[in-house]
């Protein structure tokens, strides 16, 4: 393992200030809760910028706060921008991923009639397909299935096991994790007499640039014409995706999404895990999905909705807090009831 | 790509009136809002039907209307049954996910002790184990798993990476997409203790005649006895069907459902996405399932039931209606509360 | 298929009663429901204990009862301790999974950086990447993706296809079903004017020993330091742990079960299908999340919760069962406050 002093880290951030012992090295690094000596870690959170003292890190990484003194046990360097300061940080002990140090392993398949850029990497027991183009410097890994005439774009990463269907695309510098499907047919049936017949599914899926495609997560080819992952969008774990399914760029939706065929989603959308888009519905640029919402129709832009059927999340909220005293609002209501009646019996001189 | 007249078109159909150039042709196929000269498209939906001009296909197939003159430049074809010529046509333009022309790789395992009839295509690094049986014609694509003793039937489609573990058994033409998991052990544990004690999973899996199943869904081995999914079935992407499951026929289940543990499903049930069974319940034939609902119990035959706890759908429109209203019926209780109180007071003359 | 006769499945048991002839001999083994001559069987069930004579198994294994007689057909063997005397028995049936004899196959992919220790088997196309360590007996299947420096424990089972990425930690005896993907990125960006920046996710995964992981499951790796799934939990299929998440000893969680970033899990807690964890959330040991639950913040030690947002199980049910007559009581608020009025009006001579 590598050590790196605090002088160094600050040298590589190339701005900070360093409190304490600027030769103290690190050789992991770990979040607060965890961290030991040896480690490096990075504090922003209110939690632990108030248990500082708790911190066992040899390197703290933190905003600039006035006054403070490091324990002897610590180095702290203080920085403008904690965020960008981690990830910079963070780069530095990322293991790769790729052992493969180049070239076309003898042990996969690559058909004669594949296009494959310079620079590309393919593990034992990939499969490349008839017609399919590669871009320069991508990496396929083991058990990876590229089927015929797909196009893997440039310095994009399939990790083992992710399955490309024959046509899909796959732009640039995108990130494919294990298991996942790109381009599986469509669930698209039309009913006759009490049996589904299959509307053969001929359209194709684009994944945009800087894309992200989480482990087994699938994406749907079009019926026809296609289906579409915007640029810069990232998809977690065991999301689905449906057919004919337009998603804008910059998106984040989490773990075990469900997004039904041809719905349309607007850019910078958020959703949490779980939440489900019926088909044919629309989402507007900047809305915010909350966890386990059902949505279907339309979600205006910029709007926070919750819930299943999904509600503004202000209104979502007030139903919430109502609903907990709902048994003893009927009960209440039940009294009302009986007090009127006995006051008109009253008044009617029974 | 191959160019086709829509006189060529009409002829395919066997039937149909071409209004416009008889001779103008098509290289692609493109949903209405997509298409681009020299596109097929096909309008049915009544918004596509009211804009009609605005759809930029070369040729356009739709039902028959009186009255309909094609822009100079389209050509339109009436038919009597939309949705059977969409499919017929569509086909044309289905890009063969099967690029082996024919036998068995080089690169694939296949055991002396398993069987292949003729017609049986093997991708590199398929795996077929011991005893397994594989009917005439069907197609094993790259890193399928067929476990010992396994029966897959003719003309079955097995897209890449989809394992199928020992025993389980496919009917004729199903096609099961890349990453399905057709009999891993089910959810069986003995408490002991605080410790979960394994029950070993002895069941098999039997997929029926037609049946599809989606890209990364599972569906677990019976602990005695058989999990099954009836002919004609269709299961979307994700789904969970756990052991001893025993599903009926034409069935369509969409992502991400989830049905526990020895749970009866009738025919023709149609379940949304996301929607989950409780162990042991039962689903009359013919009924619907809305999406996200939670069944657990008897859903009786023919039942429309939405919701979690799931509710007739009639129902659960009302209560969903009402919930919105919850927060003011609070208050409006409460000044019914002091509005009678005051009442009573007055009329005691306080 | 072996013989077994009653009198030897007692034998197997070390102990219980047998009604019948001894000699009566089952070839396989099913459910109550299903089972027929030549069938072992086990009864424990109120409905088929009460349904005994329907049972058409040739050997039925079911707890002491008074004065029991079997039909011709069948032996009874009356036991204490019918769960164990049914793992016990079911073992005898159960088809090995595992047919590769011995040894590395020379169609595998083993990194000469690897280190496998003595009886480790390893089936055609498995890959095995540099640095990594295998326990003494443990299988690596088809298509199964170890990654440099990942850690297998003696006596590991990894099912078809089962991914590991680098450096991830898997304690002996675990089982890893199919399409499990362990130690994929964790889902963090930081978000810079509407686009996400990754942060390197640069911690790993600990599998404890005696965990099972289910097909198409996945647990991402931590940002820092480690994701955690203690010994003996059980994991079914299509279920997503973030990253940073810690999950304690002998847990139960069912199928499509979603586990954010960093939340924290005490031992024994069981989780219904479906059920999601916000992030940060804190789950205390021995309690029970009903299916479907949304979980926010912190569940006691001990608790039941359900709903979503999850409630203590009885105020949901009182929730529930409220919830059904709210429609009726919107109208009735509304006809209270009209009587009211008009009494009010009354009173006021109007």
């Amino acid at each position: 393992m590598r050590k790196l002093t605090a002088a160094r880290l600050r040298e590589i951030l190339g701005a900070g200030e360093i409190l304490g012992d600027p030769y103290r090295s690190v050789t992991g690094v770990s979040p607060p809760e965890e961290a030991a000596e040896g480690d490096l870690t990075f504090v922003f959170s209110k939690k632990w910028l108030q248990s500082l003292p708790q911190v066992r890190a040899s390197v703290v990484v933190l905003p600039y706060i006035e006054g403070l003194t490091p324990p002897s046990s610590a180095t702290y360097i203080l920085v403008e921008r904690i965020e960008e300061s981690m990830i910079r940080l963070l780069s530095l002990f990322l293991p790769s991923a790729v052992t493969l140090r180049e070239g076309i392993s003898p042990m996969a398949f690559v058909s004669p009639l594949a296009t494959l850029e310079e620079g590309v990497r393919v593990y034992p027991f990939a499969f490349v397909d008839d017609g399919a183009h590669v871009g320069k410097g991508a990496v396929i890994m083991s058990h990876v299935f590229i089927g015929r005439d797909a196009r893997i774009g440039e310095g994009v990463l399939l990790y083992p096991g992710a399955v490309v269907y024959p046509g899909v695309v796959i732009e640039k510098d995108s990130i494919i994790h294990a298991g996942a499907v790109l381009g599986a047919d469509g669930f698209g049936y039309v009913e006759s007499q009490g049996r589904r017949i299959k509307i053969p599914q001929v359209g194709k899926v684009r994944i945009g640039e800087k894309v992200e495609i989480g482990a087994n997560t699938c994406v749907d080819r079009a019926t026809m014409g296609m289906t579409v992952v915007g640029e810069g969008t990232k998809v977690d774990n065991l999301v689905q995706i449906g057919h004919n399914v337009k998603i804008g760029e910059h998106c984040a939706f989490a773990a075990q999404v469900g997004i039904s065929g041809s719905v349309r989603i607007g850019d910078r959308v958020l959703m949490g895990g779980q939440a489900g888009v019926a088909d044919h519905a629309s989402i507007g640029s900047n809305s915010m999905i909350g966890a386990k919402s059902g949505i279907a129709g339309r979600v205006p832009e910029g709007a926070i909705v919750m819930g299943s059927p999904a509600l503004p999340h202000r209104l979502f909220k007030r139903v919430q807090g109502a609903l907990t005293k709902l048994p003893e609002i009927v009960k209440r209501v039940r009294t009302l009831e009986k007090a009127l009646e006995r006051m008109k019996d009253e008044r009617d001189g029974y």
